[in-house]
């Protein structure tokens, strides 16, 4: 397994499957809009339309390219109709971008999208500090959106932030994160994605509230997890996910995404942990690891810093020797 | 849950508890041990002392103090004698210390050592490397401890090494792990510690690796989990294992311990890290997480750069706020 006898193995994952588990799993990867969108370095719309190039040639088939929230509001995101035009999107795959409100999805149609993410908060906290409206302001915001995205018949995914606790109120009640989630289903989201947006999440609360979830109508086939790394819990709750059947994980490649609320702490999780442990089970992603390694390599450089995520360190590491 | 109204939420993990699960974890702490033994920077005994000193104070109750290997094995614990010396080792704890042959263990009876431990390899390439034997030697010089350590009712914790992978080899055969556990197992070791010494194995391989143990007739409250962080695995493996009952587990503060495998990658699963998910999981495991990460920082000042723990990141990040 080694290039020669003294070398060490490049290490891959083993597949152990288990036939309970789900046997694909999308990845949903949000390195150019969440990961990008804390960096307070502006990149040039080139690079992140060459960030998009190289995660769709690594296998990625659902792709958060961008953002169309007001440029004052997230300056590195400004560029969203320039890094669109430049992304060429390939057959059979997902490409997405966040919009916050009615203009958003105006800006967004005109630049031919073909799906959109609006936000709503499980608290109110978040919902003042991040989408300038109270928490029942936000929801409906979402709702408005997906009611006209209707009409051209664009799916929305529904991100549900703070799902697992917030950084100014604390633990966050579960039973208004499943009425929340619910109400964006009702609302017509093709996906309802959890958000543990600062990583606060453990396994058995990951459970808990995927089976309020699912108890209150959801379908499986539409609950995604959006998770953080904050704490190193991410990859244990995907585990416990998957034994809900949950098949849809958000990750950033090299877990770039740095937390607002915690500077230096670690961002989303990484594309490469989670495509590592998946493969690790047997389940497919599509994903060619070692190009997810090289494009976060390839990222770390233009960002000039290293990237938390295990896999890349270790296999930055590993190369060194 | 704030100190004030513009500060974050210093997290905690809010208990979730699972019936099914174990109501309490041991943690094994090995952050002198495993964790200094590849630093190159020789601490003081005073220093090590300290640690110890520490982490019984936040709580550990199984603590790796050191290594009775020759001295010029490992320079970093060839102070053996003296550290123990100096560690007040409170009532009702464990305190262990690896021995590689019976050489080390008279010197740790002359220490007034109660619990050792001992090294067996699940590859050939592994007890050459790093125990000068092969793997039939490896066990036999382990089993030669074990039944002299009986002669005084001596508990002997036995660590199999590479069970989940192997730098050299790659992947490792899980009939032959299971084999050498239950020959440990047999040969009267009270604790078997599966160990992933390079990080890379995955939940299902968990699963099945402890399916087979235990159905060789290890009891599940002989088996243990030593892993490595790193490809950011272990603790979606400590899921994985508590499903079994698995209810002890390695880990050292800050996640300190080189892999000389792969330099710059992480080491030992993070004990803040463990005990933020299983405190999460309505777990209990006696140890203070705030004491945890404050000996964690203060171990990090000691070496001179930071710790690879996620919660202690998350921790420092959030107190610089």
């Amino acid at each position: 397994m080694s290039d020669d006898a003294t070398s060490v193995w490049f290490a891959r994952p083993q597949p152990f499957a288990d036939p309970g588990l789900p046997a694909r799993v999308q990845v949903y990867e949000v390195g150019p809009r969440d990961g990008l969108q804390a960096e307070p370095q502006i990149l040039p719309a080139a690079t992140k339309i060459e960030f998009a190039r190289r995660l769709y040639a690594a296998g990625v088939t659902a792709l958060e390219v961008t953002s169309f929230v007001p440029p004052s509001w997230i300056p590195q995101l400004a560029d969203a109709e320039e890094v669109l035009a430049g992304v060429d999107q390939p057959a059979g795959t997902r490409s997405v971008s966040l919009v916050p409100n009615l203009r958003g999805l105006e800006r967004s149609r005109a630049a031919g999208v073909r799906e959109v993410a609006v936000v709503a908060s499980s608290t109110e906290s978040f919902a003042h500090a991040n989408l300038n409206k109270d928490r029942e302001g936000a929801i409906a915001a979402a709702e408005a959106v997906v009611a006209e995205a209707a009409t051209t018949g664009t799916p929305v995914r529904g991100y549900l932030s703070m799902a697992f606790g917030d950084p100014w109120e604390g633990p966050v009640d579960l039973d208004t994160v499943v009425a929340l989630a619910a109400r964006l289903y009702a609302a017509g989201c093709s996906t309802i994605a959890l958000g543990d947006t600062i990583g606060v999440a453990t396994p058995n609360q990951v459970a808990r509230t995927l089976e309020g979830v699912l108890a209150a109508g959801v379908p499986v086939s539409a609950v995604a997890l959006h998770l953080h790394d904050t704490y190193g819990m991410a990859l244990a709750n995907v585990r416990a996910a998957l034994g809900f059947g949950i098949a849809e994980f958000d990750s950033a490649a090299g877990g770039i995404g740095r937390c607002p609320y915690a500077r230096g702490a670690t961002g989303n999780l990484a594309t490469e942990d989670l495509v590592w442990m998946l493969h690790g089970m047997g389940i497919d992603t599509g994903i060619d690891l070692e190009a997810m390694v090289a494009t976060s390599q390839w990222m770390s450089a233009m960002l000039g810093r290293p990237v938390p995520s295990r896999v890349v360190t270790a296999r930055t590491a590993a190369a060194a020797l």
